[in-house]
Formats: C-alpha cells, sequence, structure tokens
C-alpha cells in the first residue's frame, strides 16, 4: 500500500560526476539517471554518499538537484541528500532541493566533533522546520561515526516529515527482529544499505534497499529486489550468487572507488572520485573487471 | 636544540568566535590571543578542532588567520589548522595561512568516504606541495576515525616541510615507548594531544603538547608543562590533581563545549559554539564551575 512512496523498493545511488575543481557535469549526470529512469527503479538517491555530497559546495549540490529534475521529470521520485556539518547548511540545502523540485531528502548527521544524540535530535528538527518534503534518517556509522540509539529514532519518528530511515546492514547479520523492532517503535519506512546485505534484508521484509550498484547497473539488483517482493527467494540467491565477487570487491576497496571504475566500463566515460579519494589502481581494477564482466555479458 | 620550533612546549589551542552563521568575531578572537601571547605559551593552534575549522568558510578561516597575525605580530609562533575534505581546498587554505603570515601548518586527514593510507600520503604530499610553511600532522582518530600506521608515519616524514606529528593519547596509557619508536623511525617532533593525559606525556619527554585548556586558560597548563621541563615530576603531579576534576568533565562532555562555557566564566563573553554543537545544559555547567572555581580562585 505504501509502494508508491519514495523510500519503498529499489533506491539506487548514481556517482555525481564532477571534474577536478569540483563542478558537476551535468550532462554525464543526465545520462546516468536517464538509465535509472528507463531501468523503472523506485526512486533516485541524489547526492548521497555514492554521489559524493560531502565533497561539493552548495552551488554545485543545486545544480546538480536542478539537472536531475529537468532529466527525471517526475518519472522516478528523486530523493536528494542533504547532509552538512552545519545545521543552517543543511537548512539551506533542504530548502534548495524543495525549491529545484526534489521529492524527498535524505539527511546523515554528519559530524566532526562527535554529537550527542540531543544534537542530532535537534539538527534533525532544524531542517524539518525548514523544509515540507519527506525525510529519511540516513544511519551510516561507516561515514558519519554517529550512532543512532533506538530511542532517538523514535523520537526523531515524531516529527512529522519523517518518514523513512536508511540502516546500516546489522551487526548480527539478523535482519527480521531489527525491523519488526523499528517498525513497531517508529513506523517508520525501514531500509538498507551496504549492497552484499541486499538478498537478506530484501528477503527479510525490508520496505527498500538503498543502492550503490543500482545507481550505475541498476538491472541485476532491480531484479533481486523484484524477486524478493514476489517472495522467490530462489531467484534472489541466484542473483546474489552471481554479484557476490563484485559485493566482494566493494568490501575491499570502498563501493565509491569500485563505482567510478563501472561508469568507465559501461561507456559512460572516464570520470575520478574527488581528491584524496583516489581511482583504482591496475590490480584492483583487473579484480573488479572480473567480477563484472559476467555481468555486462548477460546485459 | 629544538625549543625555538613552532612544535615544541606548549601549544595552545583557543576556540574561534563566530556568530550563528559562521561568521568570526576578530575582536573577541584577539582578546583571546592577546591572553595566551601575556601567558608566553610557546605557540598557538589557531583554527584546530577546539578552533572549529571543520565548521568555518575559507574566507572565514582566512579572515581568523589574518586577525590573528595582527594580533600576535610574531611575539607566539602561530599555526594554523588547514584540513579540508578535498585536498585542492587544503591547498587553498594553506596557501592562504602562509599569505596571511602564520608560521606552521597542523592538518588533520578529515574525511567522509574513509581514505586509504595511501590516499592520505598523496593528500598530505600535495599540501606540502602548496606551501613551505611546517607542518604537523595531525592524528586525531577521535574526529577524523582514520588511523595513520607508523609506515605512513615514516614515510610522510621524508616529506621535507613535514616536521612533527600530534598524537592521540595511547591507548595503553604508556607514552615512552611510543615516543621512543615514533622519533627513531621519523625523526618528527613528537606531541599529544587530549588534556588529561598532558601529565605523563610530558613527563615521558614528548616535545610537546597540544593543550584545549591551554588556549583559555593558559596558566595552570603552562606551568605543568614547565614543571615536567625543569623535571620536577611532584609538581606535575600537583597540577594534575588540581586539574582532575576539570579534566571529568572535558571527558564527559568533550573539551569544545566546556571551553564555551570557560570563556564565558573568565569574562570574555558568552559564545556558542556552531550548531548542531550545542552548549551545555544546567546540570552539565554547574559540573564545569564546580571544577574550574579552584582554578580561577587561585588566579
Amino acid at each position: 500500500m505504501l509502494s508508491s512512496s519514495p523510500f519503498h523498493g529499489l533506491s539506487a545511488f548514481p556517482i555525481t560526476p564532477a571534474d577536478k575543481d569540483g563542478r558537476v557535469d551535468t550532462n554525464i549526470l543526465a545520462q546516468l539517471l536517464e538509465r535509472l529512469c528507463e531501468a523503472k527503479v523506485d526512486s533516485i538517491g541524489l547526492l548521497g554518499s555514492t554521489g559524493i555530497y560531502a565533497y561539493l559546495t552548495r552551488n554545485e549540490r543545486r545544480r546538480a538537484t536542478e539537472a536531475a529534475v529537468e532529466c527525471v521529470r517526475g518519472r522516478v521520485p528523486l530523493i536528494v541528500g542533504v547532509g552538512a556539518l552545519r545545521t543552517d547548511e543543511a537548512q539551506h540545502l533542504a530548502r534548495d532541493a524543495e525549491a529545484a523540485g526534489a521529492d524527498a531528502l535524505l539527511m546523515a548527521p554528519v559530524s566532526y566533533t562527535p554529537l550527542t544524540q540531543d544534537e542530532a535530535y535537534k539538527h534533525y528538527r532544524a531542517v524539518t522546520e525548514a523544509s515540507d518534503l519527506p525525510l529519511c534518517i540516513y544511519n551510516n556509522p561507516g561515514t558519519t561515526h554517529f550512532n543512532f540509539t533506538l530511542d532517538l529514532l523514535v523520537r526523531l519518528s515524531y516529527l512529522p516529515t519523517i518518514r523513512a530511515v536508511k540502516m546500516p546492514l546489522p551487526s548480527d547479520g539478523v535482519f527480521a527482529s531489527e525491523i519488526a523492532t523499528l517498525r513497531e517503535r517508529t513506523g517508520l519506512a525501514i531500509g538498507y544499505s551496504g549492497d552484499w546485505g541486499m538478498a537478506d534484508a530484501m528477503l527479510a521484509g525490508a520496505d527498500a534497499f538503498y543502492s550503490v550498484l543500482g545507481g550505475t547497473i541498476p538491472g541485476p539488483v532491480l531484479a533481486m529486489v523484484r524477486a524478493a517482493q514476489a517472495g522467490n527467494a530462489d531467484e534472489v540467491r541466484t542473483i546474489d550468487a552471481m554479484l557476490a565477487p563484485l559485493w566482494d570487491t566493494f568490501k575491499a576497496f570502498g563501493s565509491l572507488r569500485v563505482m567510478y571504475l563501472l561508469v568507465e566500463l559501461i561507456g559512460i566515460g572516464i570520470l575520478a572520485p574527488p581528491r584524496p579519494i583516489l581511482p583504482l589502481e591496475a590490480k584492483s581494477r583487473e579484480k573488479v573487471v572480473a567480477a563484472i564482466e559476467p555481468l555486462l555479458a548477460s546485459g
């Protein structure tokens, strides 16, 4: 019943193509987004971690959002990342995204000085006061190093525009009890990220999966999510097994670095992540190529 | 013999006063710096973590540096923090600091996407190529979540302008062996931060201590460092014991939040950290006031 929400099904997170000075290439971005619209992903996650939001200025983030809205034209809900170190900056970004025509917001509690639970709460509250767009809490301790308590998630769920949470994979690998608890206590749409956990998360009944691979090569992950939604566990496992070598490269090299190579391998162009992040070296590239070849060959 | 280097003795890290929009108040900053010059600290660490560098724009960081150079007038070496997520931004900041008249640089490998050792190396190398100022590696996993291997520190020590490292307190509390190893392998000036470890670090022979309290109330920590330099362990322990209740509040509330209250208590003004960081609440304030009263009373 909630499947038309931007926080259900497969949310695809593309890279944001940019030059070495951090200027976004809106033409290449449109090419990436067009592929996602044609594949009929359930939502697009623009300017997520994979979309290097943390490395782009407010102005470039606005340019990227405006270009995305123009390209997508309402075909797929557009979720825009508005995380920032400063609360006022996150508010500006939320207003910019809404003004540009985004459908929803995604925000991580980015921090330098480690935040208290109350500081994170008030940071989110301030952003929900700046924009009426539905917001997904981006719980990503691997990049933010902030840990949400269940109590904080419950408290945040009472803010009227907060509708969803994007969780990290559970450390014990057990999804069902976590999903049940979060659903009961928060009423939020429950999604996960960390592509190698997609099969387990969707089979356990997660509402959404926020996928890095889906942002560049949506076919196989969309097939996996649809199989999970249809209750076809065998097909989910088959696709996941096919992707396992690629998941291994995500874990070994970081999925962001791998995506830049995949964008090259599918013929979009040779792009580089923002320095200090470096492109993969020859040996790592070989491993990714070996992992991806069967997928590209199978279409 | 190296005591005139900016990376020896007590380095004092003040807050950077700024309004709610992140505009630096250069008048209040000058008041804070004047106190440090009068106290004769060995160096000033402008725009460190306590100086909220991560929350200020390039323009405001330049304004703060220019105001500091003007106020300090060469009386005390001025170390300026130039950390940034992007390598090009860190290079811009290093050039800005040098142009403004800073004496040295301090840089943490700030990251969003976790960095590899090689990415951090090339990030530092790029910044050393942008400015000839001596640079201190800011090894602060509590805020950056980047862990330097010993091999990386050794490799960085070969870059000609890298002269010092600011280490976190050793997890096992044993300084002497770490200092000996780092000194032998890197030849860098070895300093520490985390004020509650100052007594142990200086008694173990660290070259420098990078102090948060010293940036606002330099008297007692300068006395402690001088006592350690004179080999007077009893006096070091006496001062450290007097400061222990304050160290407890640093650990409980984060030293940054405590400093904003201390700046108020010493009569400089009522300032707030950048949102999302919040001022201390009443109960926490009481604990800090109780811990600091004996110090303020004793001058």
